[in-house]
């Protein structure tokens, strides 16, 4: 038997997610296809990291990984089997590839199509993983400042700049790159640099709006919580962030699958929870296990 | 005028590179294509740690994140201007996709070619980071306890086992996935999952060795060097990693740039360089910025 978050709802694509900057990735391109595909539908699930929901059974036979977003792609007619996607960028490269057929946050050049999976991977390989343990630092000496844990669960290392210092860093190469000045030869008019402002992360001239802002800008979003107050540094990186933030589909996108996952005024108590909730998130495991 | 190094050689297709896992896995794909394509040929060019060649403006034309490896396809009959790829991942897309026309090591079923990118990713977003934190902080680790250094640089959380104990969890996902314990309904025979052990991590039945194996290797084939002794506890990964280190090609890869870069009996000085080293490679930036 299956478990019931596996099984088809109304809809041939559902999302298995919680309210993180890895999960919005996911749920902001999915309604955006809705917003411009009237014939697309997708259902989400909620996964409860507070019960460990992402490590059960159910949910590692589609992620074996057991982190979220993960998705269930269900066959068409009901022949076939389901296809399971998992790691929030490949997500959304399914969703680039098989839904979003006029190419409408996607590319179709060879070389901006190749330029968008470099970005993509910086992101993932790079500003993710950095900010998300910055993150979970910055919560965790926080809570342990503030008396939420009787004892420190594990030496949280106030003192190593790191992550902190390597997320501004990576906040700084996003900043020359739509500041125009780090340029692809191929993907340049001309093959000469261009010299302005770019307003998208990816696509000839100023930029196309893509799945690849769409993987950047719910880490971006999140610079506070990683310790970074403010992105006065970085004034086209600034810009490009109300940009996107002003799309009425990217905030739709934050509400899946609840509302104000991460409000900068949460109290003591969720505070915690969301620090044992990022360890979980980010390092795949709680400390107990 | 541009640098010697971002100039034309005899192939149409140039790596800039480092001893590296990350860098390995580009030469390594490249080898398996000249291997298999007998037209095909590339360049490459060492980059020098040391001299923090990776932060000069000319790298961070090609890879504004400066770091290695990246890439420069040339146009061909010299007409249109050169593409520049950067993050490892992204280079072994772009050359399963341009060169790899017969498919000797990428996939063809739109499924395939999905988890193909899950597992990419997950590679890329999860084991990469940890097990270079880890790897990196194991080096530091000894070589202050050698005294290699006069004072400790920073920090090192000694007592912090999470990126250890996280490398340790992200080899045993591997390790599931290779006794046949997590498939994907779309991708396996009949929808059933196959119960049997499998030779490669993606591809229907068995497997099918390909860039995505080739994007795993590098790492757990330094497994060592991150603190995790042996590979007894993983044996479905140890036979994997034995089977990749079989193959030719794999082992000219590995000497690309230059031979025996990660040698587990190198001097005392050697480790301290490669500390130091390890340090800008993985954080992207040293101490002294």
């Amino acid at each position: 038997m299956s478990h019931p978050k596996l099984v088809q709802g109304s809809a041939p694509f559902k999302l298995l997610t919680a309210g993180t900057p890895n999960g919005h990735k996911a749920s902001i391109l999915l309604e955006e296809l809705v917003a411009a595909y009237p014939g697309f539908k997708y259902d989400f699930e909620g996964i409860s990291f507070k019960d460990n929901e992402q490590k059960e059974e159910w949910f590692l036979s589609v992620n074996p990984n057991g982190r979220i977003p993960a998705a269930i792609v269900y066959p068409k007619e009901q022949v076939g089997a389901p296809h399971y996607v998992f790691e929030s960028a490949s997500i959304t490269l399914w969703l680039a590839e098989h839904v979003d057929t006029r190419h409408e946050f996607s590319f179709t050049d060879d070389f901006e199509k190749s330029e968008a999976l470099s970005w993509v991977f910086f992101m993932h390989g790079g500003l993710g993983p950095m900010q998300g343990i910055q993150g979970t630092n910055t919560l965790l000496s926080r809570a342990i400042a503030n008396h939420f844990f009787r004892y420190a669960p594990e030496k949280i290392p106030y003192g190593i700049k790191r992550y902190l210092d390597e997320t501004k860093r990576l906040y700084s190469v996003l900043e020359d790159r739509l500041a125009g000045k780090r340029e692809n030869p191929a993907t340049t008019e001309g093959g000469k640099t261009q010299g302005g402002e770019r307003d998208y992360v990816v696509g000839k001239g100023k930029g196309k709006y893509s799945f690849v802002d769409i993987n950047i800008y719910p880490w971006v979003r999140m610079h506070k919580w990683a310790g970074v107050d403010s992105l006065d540094e970085y004034p086209n990186l600034s810009k490009w962030l109300n940009r996107i933030a002003a799309r009425p589909a990217v905030q739709r996108g934050l509400d899946v699958p609840e509302k104000n996952a991460y409000n900068p005024d949460m109290s003591e108590e969720e505070q915690k929870q969301k620090a044992e909730d990022a360890k979980k998130w980010i390092h795949g495991s709680s400390d107990k296990k």
